[in-house]
């Protein structure tokens, strides 16, 4: 017995008996590791477009150096088989392949390996006899693998194996060339691989998810309005019938979505008046977020909008213009919403018998009850919030804008939509998530299908190439896909305050380029730009409390220039993707420089944007000629398509921009 | 009906009932993501040493304002129960906590997150009371939430929970600062936490596993050694017992692990002659990885070594001299190894009735035949490889250093490692793998302690920079620990070939200096540097196949020089760790320059290394003042731990090093 063995060993020995005794386990014969796309390692889904192939990388390898195969396992989620596609190494242990998504629908795929027996022989071989070394005994071997092959194959390979085994058991060992001829056709590699026993076949444990959503999920102009404020009479309603003379006019514009805010019955409790004061006389129209009366709740028109027949005309109009409604979906409700009668359980009651109002300390919503998610009733309050979106689906509603989803429990979102994306995958959700970036990172993580971002708070050339480097670039993209709104009826930045007329073309310019989704809440196409006081971003006399008149054409508004950056937003595909930016060079710190182009640069678009509203700036900016396709030291020439001005331009170049005249360049390299 | 109701609509509506009618699913209320330490999203276990804390860090929220809290829930994996740690938030989301690796085994934690109903309420009240707002209802709330504490709580809770009561019952609402005052005692909310309702608390769905090695395995000195080369008679073995001699020899110049070349009986079919030439007359004494004969196989020992009981005795000596025995575990045999009589079916045999011998065309091993692990027997083969192991490890062995793990299956090691840790935790696994990247990584992520790794091969600046931030600060450090050998049998590089004395010195101050575990191969304190023939890395007359006398006193060795760094290395715990190391501008692309140090800075170590083996260079190095513990501008005193020199620094300073003279600074920043 060694002099080092210590009791405890000695006390270990039976242990180690019944561990010798028991059976080794399986082994899983080839690694298959860093898959991508994926979010997580395979915990939340990856987004895509329907129509477009999903590319899948993963590194894969297996002990020694037998020859390995690899495919990709897909299928739509519903659907019971896989059908493989195939994927080649292109580079140290990296494979990549590739599947179709042909349809709006959520998919999943995994991996397979396995060794091909045929190549890992035919490898040695050739290398054996290509060396002079005698190979007789490794042509038997081979013939022995070939015969394995004959007896699963089917058809015309019969005959080609038959042919193969034929000459290689005639062709004598030592005429080395000779016998690397027979076995070195590409027809019997494809046999192996087609016929061939999957040796040591293993699966990736992880199925990784893709939901392939319709091209509107990624790209798509959006215009949000009141539908009651779209009139020219001073304190009267506009019907969603009056509403729709307005879609002529935002389809001329270049829109594809139109957003309504909430066209639910209105509370009277606790009414807001105008400029978000409590309790004015009773008169006032009311938030449209207050939502639920006597009149109905979440699936219920304002009477003042007219009924749901209404609304079925306003969405078919809508769609006749080639444009999509999407409703606002607020889970909250009015003290006269029915639920606080028939589900008082929904909402949270306070010692004193009264329910609890909304209220972020010192902000107070007293017109406004939030559902408590704590409900011993989660079961029936979830099932209710499925059938008011259901309710709108059968409506022919494809969009809708979710208010505060963070507010309310990310699991209920992953269920809601997962609910409604299986019948319904062409469903788009967004979120109106501003809040810290990891819980509006995990909203899109867990289902919606894009999200409101920073934007409108990213102003000096820094903060936007980070953000946009963050979004488009370095993981996020595979998940969340960002809207930039320009403002909303809550957000009027301060550069739209202050900036005036040229703040706001250079912002649309941004969120129009920079993001294949982006929208404008209305008024901004008229420059308004008055804060309910310095300091907020609120709006004075906000459309949220009052009926708005406007005149739509007044002067100094920019439907023009709008409806010229949307129709070169829908002429240049280069601008209907979010990965493909890439921040230029350009020596000036108040002018941002990017371009976006086309996989195959059929379409390259270069932008450049004066930040500063104020006053002109210039400086040169350089275009590194591989990424827009021309030869080092060439020119080339460039279409500004805001002002149709062609120029020569080469690999540096002079910028000067007006913000009086044009704050940016959008020019298109046109091709020799 | 809608106007926009399709016929596919309305077909879907009982299905959507079918929706409705089913139960919504339970939600996990917190989200619990991005869990740090972990590998691959906790696939595979991280590692840490026994002894030091673990730190976990996680993003941590929930929707909505509420309170959370979170904990570590953490075991020992063989334990039934968790124990718990408490995690604190300190940024956007992310909290921290951390955990005590008491012994030398395998963990695992998870955590879980709640909301605290007590503190959720207390936010709220202490923001409206502050307000000046009417909180007589809130106060009610709070006395609901307190007497629901009560209920739960016991021992002196209970009377800190009644007084409270009483308190809060009798303070007038109105009375905010009162009220405030009441329930803001710290001690409230510790006893919230502690008996409070763990309201909605969910788990993180993974378990994350920590292998907590002893010290061994992060750092030691490693000493490789042909026994039967250690005598001064030409031709003649020595035996375990004579090798012994040399022990103390090892021990003085400051090694922790002498690793043995195999120990086992040596194959006499097509033994390899001098330089690999295939068979000599027969006499010579093969390769010590040719293993297996009539003798014995992987649980015997060469007869010319001596017996078991010699092996324990030359343990034994090396343990009285505090160090330890690393053997070499390469599973492959010799034509006459035991197993190939007794279980042909490990082997694979050719149509021929021969078995394949080891080959990688052009190099043939006609003196070893691989195991086959594609044997239908693999369970058989799985659990005699076990039991070799835990046949050395019976005799008191802890480390071995495995022979090419690439060539068998991932999966075959990761089951085997778990196996011996389980009862023998403190075995350390060397992988001798120099293969791809990718399978490296794997081998270390299924089990492996420690890995061999590319370091011998790079030379420049740039090489060894990117080298070793890869290996240190972008994840690996998780799961691989380096390493980093001078040379070995197989191994003997260009610029030691090329460079000579300065280059053996220079290399070993890079090895032992940047990384806690380093080895050399014996001959390398002599300066060997003989290669077999122009453009290869073989040792000329390698000692794989025959017996090889050196004077291990020759003049131009180094023994005293690795005497010196490896006492350096032990008395400076700045040299323990691998992650702390940090590159230092250094403005010669010859002279390397980098810190390491404690966290608390207590040891400082700053390391200029030369990289030219044949010339001075001098440069301007420097050393920003928050990396050492300065005040800016400050100087400081550092010692030359190699010649005793002392220096005055401050923020950049000069260096020459002169090869020819000590090719390295190894610099102690002394502190006041």
């Amino acid at each position: 017995m060694s002099p080092l063995l210590t009791d405890d060993l000695r006390d270990d020995e039976s242990a180690e008996a019944d561990r010798l005794a028991a059976k080794a386990p399986t082994i899983a014969r080839h690694v298959i590791e860093a898959v991508t796309p994926s979010v997580d390692g395979g915990r939340y889904p990856v987004k895509r477009i329907a129509g477009e192939p999903c590319v899948v990388e993963a590194d894969i390898f297996r002990d020694g150096h037998d020859v390995i195969r690899a495919v990709i396992k897909w299928r739509r989620e519903k659907d019971a088989g896989f059908t493989e596609a195939p994927m080649t190494l292109f580079d140290n242990d990296r494979w990549r392949g590739e599947f179709p998504l042909e349809e709006n629908a959520r998919y999943v795929f995994t991996i397979e390996a396995w060794t091909d027996r045929f190549a890992s022989w035919l490898a040695d071989f050739t290398k054996k006899a290509s060396a002079g070394r005698n190979v007789a005994s490794d042509l038997l071997e081979g013939i022995a693998i070939v015969e394995a092959i004959r007896r699963r194959a089917k058809g015309p390979d019969m005959a080609v194996l038959s042919k193969t085994l034929e000459r290689m058991r005639r062709v004598p060992a030592v005429d080395a060339s000779s016998a690397i001829e027979i076995v070195s056709i590409p027809e019997l590699a494809e046999i192996a691989v087609r016929d061939g026993d999957r040796a040591e076949a293993n699966t990736c444990p992880t199925l990784f998810e893709v939901i392939a959503d319709r091209p509107r999920a990624r790209f798509g102009a959006w215009y949000e309005m009141f539908p009651r404020s779209q009139g020219a009479v001073p304190g009267k309603a506009t019907t969603l019938r009056d509403a729709e003379r307005r879609l002529p006019e935002i389809s001329a514009m270049g829109f594809d979505v139109v957003y309504l805010t909430p066209i639910h019955p209105i509370g009277r409790t606790n009414r807001k008046g105008p400029n978000n004061k409590l309790v004015s006389d009773g008169a006032g129209p009311g938030s449209p977020w207050a939502i639920g009366s006597a009149d109905g709740g979440h699936t219920a028109i304002e009477p003042s909008l007219g009924t749901l027949d209404d609304f079925d005309h306003f969405a078919a109009t809508t769609a006749k213009l080639g444009m999509e409604v999407a409703l606002d979906f607020a889970i909250q409700c009015s003290p006269d919403h029915p639920w606080v009668r028939e589900h008082p359980q929904w909402f949270r009651h306070r010692p004193d018998g009264s329910i609890k109002y909304a209220e972020n300390p010192p902000k107070e919503y007293q017109d406004i009850y939030p559902v408590d998610f704590d409900t011993p009733d989660r079961d029936g309050l979830m099932k209710e919030l499925l059938r008011v979106v259901l309710f709108w689906v059968g409506h022919g509603v494809r969009i809708l804008r979710v208010d505060n989803p963070h507010t309310k429990p990310v699991g209920f979102w992953q269920w809601l939509i997962a609910q409604v994306h299986e019948k319904h995958p062409d469903v788009i959700f967004l979120a109106e998530a501003f809040t810290r970036p990891k819980m509006m990172k995990v909203l899109a993580k867990t289902g919606f299908t894009q999200s409101y971002t920073y934007f409108t708070w990213r102003n000096t050339k820094l903060e936007l190439t980070e953000y946009l480097t963050e979004l488009a670039q370095i993981g996020m993209q595979e998940y969340f896909r960002p809207n930039f709104f320009t403002n909303t009826p809550d957000i009027l930045t301060d550069v739209l305050q202050k900036g005036g007329r040229p703040a706001f073309k250079m912002r649309l310019v941004l969120a129009a380029t920079m993001s294949p989704s982006y929208g404008i809440y209305s008024g901004y196409e008229l420059c308004e730009n008055d804060a309910v006081a310095a300091g907020t971003e609120e709006y004075l006399n906000s459309e949220k409390y009052e009926i708005k008149v406007r005149d739509w054409n007044q002067p100094g508004n920019i439907k023009e220039f709008v409806a010229l950056v949307n129709g070169i937003r829908k002429e240049n595909p280069a601008l209907h993707h979010l990965t493909n930016i890439r921040f230029l060079p350009a020596d000036s710190d108040d002018i941002l420089f990017y371009v976006r182009a086309t996989p195959d640069r059929s379409n390259v678009i270069l932008v450049a944007v004066n930040l500063d509203p104020f006053q002109w700036h210039d400086c040169t900016v350089t275009v590194p000629p591989e990424e827009i396709g021309v030869a080092p030291g060439g020119t080339y020439r460039v279409t500004d398509l805001l002002t149709g001005a062609v120029y020569t331009w080469g690999e540096r170049n002079y910028v000067r921009l007006d913000p009086n005249i044009e704050p940016a360049h959008i020019l298109r390299v046109e091709k020799p």
